[in-house]
């Protein structure tokens, strides 16, 4: 019998997660994750978490959660949207401010999951290629647009753009809804949470994954005017209206008020990155100028390729990605001094 | 200047989560939540994890929960799928699964986000009403269709079908997919899941919310064949690669594990049911035959918006819902004896 039901099931390429390896003992520089770990008080949320709650559904607005980050933003409780990792908050935002005939836009080197979400919503969208130098080109977001959105500082490539950047983007599209996601700010970037105040039809995203050392916890947050945020809520109810778990929000809230942690942290890996990237440049690579807890680099006279996989024989995991362009870069995330140790005696080797 | 942005904005009407209350020593019997802890087994392994891994990605196939899950089950890691609580799920087969022009059918009496997806995928759908006993007459899914989605047992009705409804389902309905939403199976219901290795366009989905006492920590699971999870995964890792986090994967890891209190924990409930459904019976009230942790009631004579409304001052919170057929019914959620025990003593006050 011919199975008829088959044309009812949705025609999509699953996007494939970077790589991920369960062997221990290794250099796990690959994922962009903090090399420390959450603040003390993380843990202290979660031991003193009375499991037998766990029965309850969770608080349905996650308030303890977003009252906490809207007093670190210094922004109404309103103007705050969480949800399950950045990557929920933004594939519900794409959902609920991009319904335009129009293309949305976005650079041509950037997160790859903003195609994945188009195709998965139907969403019409346009690329404008960074410059030779991976930068971003603010003349290029003037055209008419179904909405814009940018990673700043932007990924792969490293590279932040500052308030005047973000200023002309909004003097350009008045008409559009412009999101800023801001996964990689907290190392050195220049974050627009405070232009939202100012700018009504611009959303900016953060995620608790990289200078939070939550990856694991998954949550990703929002913030915006109240009108753009009552949206957000509007299609995350129409979805799924428990979306944090009840110790993700305790332990999260306890992350955002440990400021003192959080600095030191986010400190210590720019410190180690700027270290990295002199030692990386005096061995003659081309090392970009990070706002990020990574770095991009490559080397004009070796493959990148033939590095990445070098490595990976010496158990250091960096990120290399088959894409044209930076098909000779490769991105590694800054670890703890000791790995990132490890990292320099291998390259120093390799390039001998 | 005209606010040109906000035509991108989605117009959708949001889905209202039932009524919380943060307010202490109520009877919170208006939400199906279990009233006993989770298994000891899960304070365990939520005390025993180590909170410093949450600085990586959880495990992207959640490995050690759909394993204990196939193995509960006796299917392979291929026919389960998790996700963020079932309505997680649940939305993620609308997407993956309900691609055709024709409606979708589903009975006129259920839970109440069917709708809502459809009215947020844009995917239509038709309704069969179920008969003035609240039963769902299989005849009526004969039509042809673009899927078909049964709660079994069906809410609020509390009423439960067998295994001979469902293969007539089945047979009625080789062209399209057939998925049976089983929340509440594990109080006395059929569970289809064996039949998926009969059918492979059946998908069972189910909670750990209501049976396992897990509300607070979302997760939710489908089963079927490889090929309908494989599409399901296509469409998750289009939308968040990383739905549950590291916690929640060992927390309902440890649940599965521990059947023995489960199966207590369940015919606790089922047992204190059956005695909440006679002494409301011998009151005068009509009580449907629950296979689920609530019970469905009336009593002709009586307002029962009045009533729900007079508990409530009692600090007794049940469920009242203002939809036709059923706005003289209230949905009680089985608690512990001692709740129901104050629940009956209300009523039978009330009644007086």
């Amino acid at each position: 019998m011919e199975k008829l039901w088959r044309k009812n099931l949705r025609d999509i390429e699953p996007y494939v997660p970077g790589e991920q390896s369960s062997e221990k003992d290794i250099v796990k520089i690959n994922a962009n994750e903090n090399p420390y770990p959450p603040s003390p008080k993380v843990f202290e949320a979660i031991e003193q978490f009375d499991s037998s709650a766990l029965r309850f559904y969770p608080n349905a607005n996650a308030t303890p959660l977003k009252q906490a980050l809207a007093d670190y933003y210094d922004v109404d409780i309103k103007n705050v949207f969480v949800g399950n990792g950045s990557d929920d908050v933004i594939a519900i935002a794409f959902q609920a401010l991009f319904n335009s005939d129009l293309p949305i836009v976005y650079p041509d080197l950037t997160y790859s999951f903003y195609p994945v979400w188009c195709s998965l919503f139907k969403i019409p969208y346009k690329n404008y290629p960074v410059d030779s130098d991976f930068r971003i080109n603010v003349e290029d977001y003037k055209e008419q647009n179904g909405g814009v959105i940018i990673p700043n500082p932007n990924a792969p490539t490293s590279l932040g753009e500052g308030r005047e950047f973000v200023e002309k983007l909004m003097e350009y599209n008045h008409d559009s809804i412009v999101i800023i996601d801001e996964a990689y700010v907290d190392f050195g970037g220049v974050s627009s949470v405070p232009l939202t105040k100012k700018y009504d039809n611009l959303l900016v995203t953060g995620t608790f994954s990289k200078s939070r050392s939550l990856a694991g916890l998954r949550i990703g947050f929002a913030i915006g005017c109240e009108e753009l945020i009552s949206v957000l809520e509007a299609v995350k109810n129409s979805y799924n209206s428990y979306t944090i778990d009840s110790i993700s929000i305790e332990a999260g809230r306890a992350s955002v008020l440990d400021d003192e942690y959080f600095r030191d942290t986010c400190n210590k890996i720019i410190k180690t990155r700027a270290r990295v990237t002199n030692e990386m440049r005096s061995m003659g690579f081309k090392v970009l100028d990070s706002q990020t807890n990574f770095i991009f680099a490559t080397k004009d006279d070796m493959s990148m390729k033939d590095m990445f996989k070098y490595l990976k024989t010496k158990k250091v995991f960096i990120r290399y990605f088959s894409v044209p362009r930076i098909n000779n870069y490769v991105r590694i995330t800054i670890g703890t001094d000791e790995e990132m140790d490890i990292l320099l005696k291998e390259l120093k080797e390799y390039v001998k």
